[in-house]
């Protein structure tokens, strides 16, 4: 199986440079990317490729919708039918979905093959591209299926994130956010002070949080791989984040409902007692500033929010654990465990206040 | 992730103590059984639970061809519904095919989640659920998918095979010979010798060859549990035994097809001067013992199973690599490596010497 220590190269306008390098570090090896539509149409696979030839998968539509067990299969069936054996390398061009689903096609295609990530977003170039996590949904069941797949390598062209829209650039950035608050009250300095330049796409602003979020990320996963504990910290805001997304029937985008989960955070914090003076506000004022959402949607149900933390695939007993800050940059630890108890009658009055 | 280091446990009569043993070595988690009908026909899940309510899936019907993604998809799916998390240990209850269904879907289950295996064929007793292998085919792709995942413990009660049918239970055996042939000239010795015992099913026989499978079997993979090199040579007879069964539509079982294939790398090791004086008659005497075929069914077209080769999951460059004896117990290594180059002319040959 791949390893969980790999090179991440990080640049400006390194993609069309990206292809020699996996050639050169898989020799001999079937190269195989999978990609979706709307990368195609930014022309960032024709930026990969450089008039090359390649067997490639191109995800239509683009987007949650097709991150589904279909999906995969598809992709596996494609590798099948190209002849391609254990000697293929998967490569990811594109977004969060498309890193899930290609990273885990890779994993179950003839018991697993290597991937490599090319992310092109704000959201996979902080957050999904690194940390080995991949998987799909059913039509029965969200998120049920996946597995840990650790990528070969990864590529970050924080230029290709100039043919993002508004919106996605916007909520791709909260991951970044949740990297300062859970470990480094530095970077979370850093982004309120540098938010314009971000807001602005400044390249040099971009490669600084490039660098922030490999370092922070890596170093979490390569203490917990496969997440028994340390990990966990990275999914803060992420229990009724998940929930939120779920209740919203994917309408919400990740990380706008990631957002929303961070703001239900600091309220639990505020009930047990963990907040410092100023920090929520903070937090809620970077978060306004990326025009995310800070509260539930107008015709979003509570109690089907409450009813989905049940559902939650890290629940224990049908209720899910919650990751907490003890500081601005300290996740909270108690009796060694980052995901901590928290009562539902708490729970469930953070989750009326997010009006 | 499940440690390639785990209990084996092996008697006769012992599967009534087994649900006891998961529940303590995995307090506090949901126990969810995948089984088929033959086996719940046989009365060992009655056995299992001895009254005990339990989630379980019955795969319908029984058998290869139901080792699709869409069986392991609505296992996890039966999962999901059924409210379980990640504290769910999956237990595999009967032979080849459900141990590698349902070691598959827990595979993929919310990135994966423990697998006890309890096998009740000979096949599935001497090999396919010790090793972590899992896999699963769809209507275009056989074989394509699969994961590497270790069980958390395996529990082996010889009397269980006492209900197979006289074909299954002669097929099973071929693997325990390929054991022998690889690895343990005297293990080969004790079949040939006690083979009109194993035959009757006589219980000590059958001890002895578990003791003998799980101790050949487990130390080959323990040295090798990703399959870079050395464990390979559990392979043998596999590369043509897999294209022979595929070519019968899988009307010949694993093990049929694995004898056949046995005989043709005899026969390519003849071409190659690396059989000793006598070897292809006792392999070939047992085989026949154990009433497996030993040449290509009437019917079936060589260049089919040429073409077949061609698609083998570990081809490099469309043809794959082959595991050969140097001498009985010994498997032949060249340059380092277990799986080595054969030329097409040499298999081709071969191919059409087996009628």
């Amino acid at each position: 199986m791949p390893e969980t220590h790999y090179t991440i190269v990080i640049g400006s306008g390194i993609l069309p440079s990206v292809w020699p390098q996996i050639k050169a570090a898989h020799g001999g090896f079937n190269r195989f990317v999978v990609t979706d539509e709307h990368v195609v149409a930014a022309g960032h696979l024709n930026t990969l490729l450089g008039g090359r030839p390649a067997s490639h998968f191109i995800i239509k539509p683009a987007g949650e919708v097709s991150k589904t067990i279909d999906t995969a299969v598809a992709i596996v069936e494609a590798m099948e039918k190209a002849y391609f054996g254990r000697d293929t390398v998967v490569i990811a061009l594109g977004g969060g979905t498309v890193g899930d689903i290609a990273g885990f096609a890779a994993a179950i295609f003839k018991r697993g093959v290597p991937i490599v990530h090319v992310p092109t977003t704000t959201l996979a170039q902080a957050d999904s591209a690194i940390g080995g996590k991949t998987g799909v949904d059913s039509s029965a069941s969200k998120n049920a299926f996946g597995a840990f797949w650790h990528p070969a390598a990864v590529y970050i062209d924080i230029a290709t994130v100039a043919t993002l829209d508004d919106r996605q650039y916007r909520c791709g950035l909260v991951e970044s956010v949740k990297h300062g608050l859970i470990a480094d009250a530095g970077y979370f300095e850093f982004i309120e002070s540098h938010l314009d330049a971000v807001l602005a796409r400044d390249l040099d602003a971009l490669e600084t949080l490039a660098e922030h979020n490999c370092r922070i990320k890596g170093r979490v996963v390569e203490e917990d791989p496969f997440e028994k504990n340390k990990r966990r910290i990275l999914n803060y805001g992420h229990t009724i984040g998940h929930a939120v997304e779920a209740a919203s029937g994917y309408e919400l985008l990740h990380g706008e409902a990631v957002a929303i989960g961070i703001i239900a955070a600091g309220l639990i914090e505020g009930e047990l007692g963990l907040s410092e003076p100023g920090r929520s506000d903070r937090v809620r004022a970077v978060l306004e500033k990326l025009d995310v959402p800070t509260k539930l949607p107008a015709d979003m149900a509570e109690e089907m929010v409450i009813d989905l933390l049940r559902h939650d695939k890290k629940a224990v007993d049908r209720w899910p654990r919650f990751v907490l800050l003890d500081r601005l940059g300290q996740a909270h630890c108690e009796a060694g465990q980052y995901a901590v108890q928290v009562c539902r009658e708490i729970v469930e009055k953070v989750v009326r206040e997010l009006r």
